[in-house]
């Protein structure tokens, strides 16, 4: 353990054995205190929507398809001409040394040792620079809570386009920090700083809770802020919590290379449908203009076969890549990705998909379970 | 404490901690005795359509708008002229001498401190003029349950046109008391006087239980019933206990001013479909031809913008603040309702919503939740 | 207690305080003897029809009419020509004698008191003449499981003609009996004789299952012998069990004068619909041609109004009233019955119907609760 | 107990006092060790669809038909000429030497007994001729894994119509092993040998996971090697673990003389729909040109009703066999054919069904129950 401002960060770095993801819950819980771990777990109001994130894939069911004469599923795709080995990703997660003295620099490694694609955070604990240095060459995007101040919008995009990312995720759906009780009830306050925050104004967040956090980022965020981000970057950029079929063509319409549906992993807007219920009306309307990636709720191989399916091109998760993180660093983020990838190749495997391309025209049925 | 014929009444004033409405109930508990708890928290029969009322808030879900370049979202909004700076208002509740030893008047004085509309129940602890008093300008409305005897009605009207009500509700959902189990249980007769009632002939309540009330009132309420206060006060008229479309209508036929979406908070007819369940084809068959006030299972600010955006225009709730006025006087109320706006705030900078019109036309989707 | 047999039979003879009839089960579990109890709650199978049963009347919801102008609602309501105080009945139940010494002339007692129609059923254990004889003037139906010996059934209709039973319930539903856990698990056999089985050449049933019970009465039923028990009788001939619409009208073709919707609380064929789920459409193929009786899972006022303004005229049950017979005797159904029409009848003022015509006309709204 | 390779195996040989089938998983827990019940009981990843199987049989309700007339339910059918006593058959099941010494030569014994259908599975314990020869004249068909060696294929197939099989079952919804989780936990390799694997190159399991078990088999399954079967064989081929009628219909071009709905038991690819709820498309794609055999997650005489009036013509289940295996050898087995064939036939005489042809007619209605 290593311990800053009175927080004890875990610094294992093992590879782990793993049941499934959802058993590491329990695991990280012991080892991430109780600030951090419920900063990570919860979601708003009541966790209702979190809860259906994952309970939605239920919704969808898989139609394996028989005698399709395949063996050996190969995992991997291409978004905006990267090239990947899994279609599995690292959805962008604040601060992530709550989780692990390396931060996002062992979950950059983690990430890469599996072909993988990895985001930060604009509130990541390491910054931009370090985080891409410590996976070279593997390929990563830069996610942006925009700033009330351009200056410092600018300053950020640069030291990413300064970094080789290859695309922006435009956070939109997070204007206000959603009311998450488990910080309320832990009265937390970030205890790391936020390496790219320190040279912002409002400083590095560090002895602040989210909600000082988010104040001091803008709240109006616009079409025109898509467009300025693009130009100025000449990068992709992907809007982030998108949920209707209208914003996400509203969002191409401003010149957003991709569309990010989620709805913030349930800790944001509590109330809101399930991303993964949303998925399909939103990819039917966006009909392959621009990539889709797609998180909230994702634990499962099958998980991500459904959500493909549905209209994504690409999946993210995150929290249990955190758990990974601090059961393991870099080698248990990797664990975690190897685990949802060999999961994931069994169910395209029995389903009878060869390709990635073949999973995304597999059809789901949509009967009625409860449970 | 103030002990008031052998009832232990709560006199706490302070500000409170609230970390969410539902977690008021178990606070409350432990120092509402328990026969005016069971009162309050109790539905009829089996409690069914008390639970419904507010899991049916998940059979809609928020579609937030994503880069709707706002901030700073206003909650103020008007009724029949009266400018209001919150959309949430005090339900009428009966004999609110149960939570607390200032009744009412606390209430009115939380109520008012938040910019809120407060309404007089005809059962109240504290009189129409004492509890219009303890709010100086302040606007509220006055519940009608009506009487057999018309001189007393009559009596009352004048009492509340005196004291500058804004708005008469007239109650039709209530023609008998509900088979409330726990008022049998706990053989409950109220042990406050209902100050109303003193002049009334039947007595001023106490030591009665609440068949005995209603047993008092009349049974019989028609349309000629909405004409004949309409006419006496020129003042609106609200009809409290609306559940279909039909019946909308008929009010409005019958010179209703407003429509009170309601289903007494399960309290009276179990068995009956959600408030929230059938508020939108009412909303649809008045057409805004008057204004809708919705009450519950209002527990969450999510609640608050999924019945505006279904249609309602105020939206009413009363157990959370009884129990915030048995915690904390009319501060307690007032933080109850602070905690409701807060939270519904944050849902409508989440949602892209700026204004109370901006929510009543957001989006609703209807996937169906289990749970 | 009167022991028989080894059986202890209750001998209450008193009022009941009730809060609600589920509440009775637990009470009554503790004075009936295992078997006997096992016999009266148990279902086929898992139990999963016979729970259906009662959580389907969550499947519609009553819709109150507002301003109704109604007070005082009337429980009366007529079959045949029989003036009813209330349009609950007994349901033809076997061997009451395993809940009370008193047996079905308690019932029959208790039932007359307050003005509702009785059945008794073949497998009484009491004579038909003895239960007649225990509530003179009142209205009784008899229910006949058919025996293969046409001798013996003949010599039953007599004795229900001759004791003035104003009607002949068919039982078409149980031509085998149903596979009933409970009874396996306790190697139950009936303690206590079934009177009109004594001059039975099968025996009066003492010592033996249910299953060799059954095995004596005829398993073929059909259309012929409706009408030869019609044409016999000269009475009023009710088939019970009907679960289709297609069998309602069969029943009618073949001279039945009333159809009876169960599915015999769940005793007999497990994985069917509930009861109430299936009277919608049934009262549509009738279509007022000859009357409906239902049972199956109704517990509560509001299950009452739901069966009525789904089709049926009247409204059976059995177990809760066994429960009454084991804690009260004749008086302890009599509290039954005045509980339930209580409930209703709160519920038919709340509702706004003023009769049981207004009942049976009531609209009832189908939203999807899941508990 | 006899000890193999430091296993336990029962050698249990006696009949059983069944209360129903659900029951028996706890008694068979207590005797099998713990390797082997998890690979009996376990399904993939969450168990999801392992659990839905058996719920699934809640969509649909039996319609009994009333005045019907029947008695003495007749369940005696065919399949391909063959004559059977009953329509639920032994579902091909591996390594059954886990529940019992005698493995599938007292499966065979077993369900010869009640005049039923054994399938044999690749992975048997004992060998093809050996279980064949222990139940002389009964009627058998022969699951086969394909390896991809084709001369062990061949051999295994020459072995086969030696024996007298009656048909080949070709599973095809296993070209890998699912993701099961108490083979992980338990670390379970199987400690008898396969019988049928001895003569393999890959050697005869002993000591393996079903993983490698599994990628010794043939991966790439097409149409062609139906095909190929079919022509060497001149037997029918069952195409098991189809679960769209499109697969259905490509099995059947693909010279397919019998489709197998399943979805393995919940035990290949989890986050499929039940396999109950896709055979009503199936069987009205397959329209009666070859005969349809289910299974997945039957365990009551209702859903052998429902899946027959589903549209199969034959119903498998394993799990409750070898739970009855483990508890009894071939009595316990035939103890178990015989309880579900009784529960069975008193669902055909309450539904007042005579035949197997009029269970295949019977109507089912698809109310939405929960639980």
């Amino acid at each position: 353990m290593t311990e800053v401002n009175g927080y004890q960060q875990s610094d294992n770095e093992k590879k782990l054995t793993i049941l499934n993801l959802p058993a590491l819950e329990a695991e990280a819980k012991k080892i991430i205190p109780t600030g951090g771990f419920g900063y990570i777990v919860g979601g708003a109001e009541d966790d209702w929507t979190l809860r259906q994130n994952t309970l939605a894939f239920q919704h969808a069911q898989i139609v394996p398809k028989a005698l399709s004469n395949i063996e050996s599923p190969d995992l991997s795709t291409q978004i905006f001409g990267i090239d990947l080995k899994t279609p599995v990703m690292m959805a962008p997660a604040a601060a992530q040394g709550l989780a692990h003295s390396q931060g996002e620099k062992a979950t950059a490694k983690g990430v890469a040792a599996v072909g993988g694609l990895m985001s930060q955070s604009t509130y990541s604990s390491t910054s931009i620079a370090d985080t891409a240095a410590a996976a070279p060459g593997a390929p990563q995007f830069f996610q942006l809570y925009m700033s009330k101040d351009w200056d410092f919008n600018y300053s950020l995009l640069d030291e990413a386009v300064k970094a080789g990312v290859k695309g922006i995720i435009l956070t939109v759906d997070a204007t206000v920090d959603g009311y998450r009780e488990q910080d309320i009830i832990n009265n937390f306050q970030f205890p790391i700083p936020m390496a790219n925050l320190e040279k912002f104004s409002a400083g590095d967040g560090k002895g602040k809770g989210i909600g000082e956090i988010y104040a001091s980022a803008a709240q109006k965020i616009g079409e025109d802020d898509v467009r300025r981000i693009a130009e100025y970057t000449k990068l992709p950029v992907i809007v982030k919590g998108i949920e209707s079929p209208e914003d996400a063509l509203r969002a191409i319409g401003a010149g957003a290379s991709g569309i990010y549906v989620s709805n913030h992993g349930g800790r944001e807007l509590n109330g809101g449908p399930a991303a993964f219920d949303v998925l399909p009306s939103i990819a039917k309307a966006v009909n392959h203009q621009v990539p889709i990636i797609f998180d909230s709720g994702v634990r499962r191989g099958s998980h991500v076969f459904k959500a493909l399916a549905a209209g994504a091109d690409l999946v993210a998760f995150a929290r249990p890549v955190l758990y990974g993180l601090a059961l393991g660093g870099a080698q248990g983020v990797q664990s975690v990705f190897e685990q949802i990838d060999h999961e994931f190749e069994i169910v395209m495997q029995l389903a009878g998909t060869k390709t990635i391309a073949d999973v995304k025209q597999a059809p789901l049925t949509h009967f009625n379970y409860q449970d």
